[in-house]
């Protein structure tokens, strides 16, 4: 049978324009899925990158004004891939536009926007997601079916951790291509936004709503060279942010990230305490859930190294055999899996616009709460 | 040589009286120290209790009158294991009596207690030490020692956790001899003074002063039976406490105590991130340090899994060979032998009661600023 | 400038056929180089089979008969990823055709057949390799550089395992499609040749030649039912193999592999033992290598876990950034790469067949080895 | 009731004299027995060290002579912690004289003296144990009560090393009171005698008699100074050993130790897989028992990490809460502990001489094998 063309405009070709890319590419050779994704036509400022980068993925057009992508009639789907500053604008025209939209995380600069973008996409009635890839780790997407089984009981804390080290040298500047995260006025917040705003995807995925926070925050680097500039500015990002809040279910929650934690690449830890089990997750062996069972007999209970690759465990089945690796590229090309299916079944695959907003409330509630320091309520 | 004797009164016979105990029993085997102890009396108000304790650890006499105790002149130090509620009292008291003091953690049932116990100590000039025994595992000690070399640099962030799971049953309850811990009229307070008390001692001991905190509690079980009376009634103890802090040297903090963390038996875990060097800890496997050393070359940097039981590391040139490992009674001998070489000096060894009552000031802080939901200066 | 067409044929549409096949698919997106592969042609014997094959993964055209294939002006390249017992025909012939020739390991049945196919790729003078992916795990590689750089110093020992526990079952069959791993008829032997040969070739890659061995082998599972026939026959193969062996340098080898060994999905674990430093892999946990160094800092020497995924370690910087891993798939993409760099700079790269033929020495001594009860030399 | 004495004569004041008597001092403090060890005499060659010995540890007297210590009625028992070359002609003796024996391990210098050490204990009636350590370390314990609740099922493989790393220097001379064990006429082998023979007796009382094997050894270091007179001296140790063999019951086995082992301290390690559950354990995180349960559901099956330190786990109950460690010296006493309640109940704890002598029977055929090249039957 033939498939549906699932013909996409990419916005921007920077990492995650890659990261994509490549999922786009990889998902019809592993899912049997009844869209395939086409990639029609690639979209970026400067000429001379967005060429390259439609060559070497396989783009069939370019485009360097991203008004015109969203005329043509042959893109289905827009994929924006920008600095966050840029994501509202985009958003709201493309779904005027009538486009389906995929965006990268998190949805906005903050709550206000993310509403405006919410309120857009509703009225256009276009599916859409947010980028939220760690919830298609097989092992993450494991825990949250454990959950769903009733497995943990009562649950009384969840905490996660985002750690890097990326940032430590005061050499290093900020904005630019390679480096806007760094810099405020293009990313809206430091590692909230970048980091913690993964960790809170998943919590709430995993452990429901979060109702209130206290937090801090912390700029370590008071002070660096802007790369395109060559100006020293003040930084205006959060290098650090730690949070302690409460969930709707009862239960205690406790968040942290930083770019200043020496040893660290990536880390991105989680862990939920329940009453009969309990699991936890990293992301630089990703492939191990660790999970606890009380009811197993006492004398040989522990925490069990569930290597998370055998067929019968989310998603593994469409790759090689047991004990067998995917690695991070592969949660993007689970996203792009789900959404198709879902798309194709009419019940579009989370996270939305909608779902991604409540973590851009928490994200919110950090930052105020930082600032004021006082506990604030969420939403 | 004759050793000097250091003739002990213990007071209470339960877990504490026994780990300690069985260090007096030992030190004098594997350290060569001037002084030496000598069980000279076990007071506990049960008699038949106190025998028993009295024969198995070879105590020459015993009381059930603690005063009694006070009043004898073949008492040189007095070892305080009961439970917090009854601190003050006897440390005070003792301190007038002349006598040398080792009492349990945590100091005291609050600051103002404290503050009262050290007044005594001082007027009376007698040497004095509260049992945070954790310093003195050699991973822990070593950790120490490696930042008074200045290899950390800049600390950046402190985070320190310790997770328990053994309170979870509701069927289990509170008070009476072994189960003090979970009545606030004996114990003060749940966690925070069992649990955190540990992790801030250590902490500010590594670290330096804490300045502020934010903290929440939860008592996850509101009611219990009383052990004793058979009464149901509400649980006074905190199940459960977090808290963000910052460092005077400007790091940030981050602790986690709770009981209900299904899993873990006794997970103390403390983690310190500087510029140059990180050093993990974890009390389940002591004789681990992680350390990561960002000198080293960048493509084979990685934490290294230290296991600390060589005889140039500390401690562990008095007891067996490299890769041999002791284990948590193990603490307590350090501090009796380092105890008793300060004495010897001096120079007492810490923790006394006064570095012991910025714990306790810590410890206020997390309570209060759990109740009224504000940052609180610690001090 | 226009890249170079590298025209695969490839024969199998198996296991490996996809594994092959993504690597070729990836390669260009990730990897700058002269030449591109093109998915030509696929040919396997089932007509149904090697359609779907061929849509799925975009070969432009099919054959049902390899022979044919090999007549054909348009491909380049075969690759042989057929049962072990058609190796050695397919190979000769691809020669005689002048076809460039990627053949899956183990080479050859035997190492009669293996010379014979040495000859011909010889005699030919086409470019050729073995499917040995293991190599190119980064984590490996890099292993490689820090032997080569000479940070071991003598070598004293040289271990590995291979791991398995799928075959447990006395109701699984053997023979067949997915099965022919376990028919001696198209295997040649078991272990020995699937998962040993992998230990062996990084063995002989890392720390050289292997001189002789002593082996025993089991059968623990008599007979099974043959997949295709239905008939319960003897099992033919080795179940499990364990060696001891000695290397040229003078170091010692011990190697074992299993499909037995309950727990483990696929356990190949290495280490080898220096002077100076050592180091372990795990292809479980395929980005860690644990790298001792004895120049380390006494007090604070231990195993480094070094998370291979930063852009100076081996392949690394083609991929994502610092954290992020990749997966067992990305082995054969680097061997891709690495071969058509080897081709447009005229050095093939390893391990090419004659590089294979000693792999195949060693394995054809195991299995003497077992069946006499002998110490057997190599070669 | 008063304890009934059990009155001990200790032949050696080395590592293992400081092992043994301390675990006689701690016995009684934590286990309920009928028999409460008494320090009665110390004896060694050199007067000043033995007198030093016995004032450190409270032994009652000494003696220079071990045939005069023999002769005392006041002795219920010898210890026997001499070089192994000694350990015939004091075990007989000791015998003849009626006395209880606890001999270090290994039990003899070869197989020959085992049987005649076997026949005297034998004839005299006494009781005797030899100190194979690792099998009261709880977790090994724990595995073994496993083991027979028959929870592994047909047993596949069985696999243990012990891997040290303290002899690489060639500087390190042979031979003296503390390098004894380097001297092939004091050791009467190197690392069979000294680490395989541990790996060997756990195997022996896991899964049962070994039947024959095929081994290798090497000395790396061929010559070395003699520590007592100066001189350099051929090496007759064997500085490694590997050996490959078959049990009784079908399962193969591997084993392997050396002192060139870079990195590695103690790492005694064991595995074993059977049908239906694995195990591993680790000499170096001696509280952590790894086990496999195929039985688990499968997609939460994974290796289950054991803190063995609950009260319901072996020995543990004695000691502290769970999740707080003990060390290498607690498999002492719990040697004692058993031992004497076998004593009282008039069942011997093992391993006995002729347990030992099993052991000693394998580490015969090992060294045989690898002069001659050979499988060997063993016994």
């Amino acid at each position: 049978m033939a498939k549906k063309p699932f013909r996409i405009g990419m916005i921007g070709c920077g990492f995650m324009g890659r990261a994509h890319s490549n999922a786009y590419c990889k998902v019809a050779n592993f899912f049997d899925l009844e869209y395939e994704p086409i990639l029609q036509a690639a979209c970026a400022r400067n000429e001379a990158s967005v060429k390259a980068f439609a060559e070497n993925w396989g783009y069939a057009s370019i485009e360097t004004d991203w008004r015109k992508l969203l005329e043509r009639d042959d893109i289905d789907a827009v994929d924006i891939c920008v600095p966050n500053n840029l994501h509202k604008e985009m958003a709201i025209a493309a779904a005027e536009a009538g486009k389906i939209i995929l965006c990268e995380k998190p949805l906005a600069m903050n709550t206000a926007e993310g509403e405006e973008m919410c309120a857009a996409v509703d009225k256009a009635g276009v599916a859409n997601m947010v980028w939220y890839n760690y919830r298609r780790v097989p092992a993450v997407t494991l825990a949250k079916q454990l959950i769903d089984e009733g497995r943990l009981g009562r649950v009384f804390h969840y905490r996660a951790n985002f750690l890097q080290d990326w940032t430590i040298s005061a050499d290093l500047p900020q904005g630019g291509a390679a480096l806007w995260r760094l810099d405020v006025a293009a990313a809206g917040s430091g590692v909230t936004g970048d980091l913690l705003a993964h960790c809170i995807d998943t919590a709430i995925w995993l452990n429901g709503p979060i109702t209130s926070v206290t937090a801090m925050t912390e700029t370590f680097i008071k002070e660096r060279k802007h790369q395109l500039t060559g100006e020293v500015q003040a930084v205006g990002i959060d290098d650090a942010a730690a949070l302690l809040c409460r969930f709707a279910n009862g239960s205690l929650g406790l968040f942290e990230s930083t770019r200043y934690a020496r040893g660290h690449k990536a880390l991105y830890t989680l862990e939920i305490n329940g009453e009969n089990a309990s699991m936890q997750w990293d992301l630089e062996d990703l492939h191990r859930l660790q999970y606890f069972d009380h009811a197993d007999d006492s004398i040989i209970r522990g925490w069990r190294n569930v290597h998370v690759s055998d067929g019968d465990q989310p998603y593994m089945g469409n790759w090689w055999v047991p004990g067998l690796q995917i690695g991070y590229e592969h949660s993007f090309v689970h996203a792009v899996a789900d959404f198709l299916k879902g798309l194709a079944a009419g019940v579009p695959a989370g996270p939305t616009f909608r779902d991604s907003l409540e973590t851009q409330k928490v994200c919110d509630a950090i930052l105020k709460s930082a600032q004021e320091g006082v506990w604030v309520d969420v939403g």
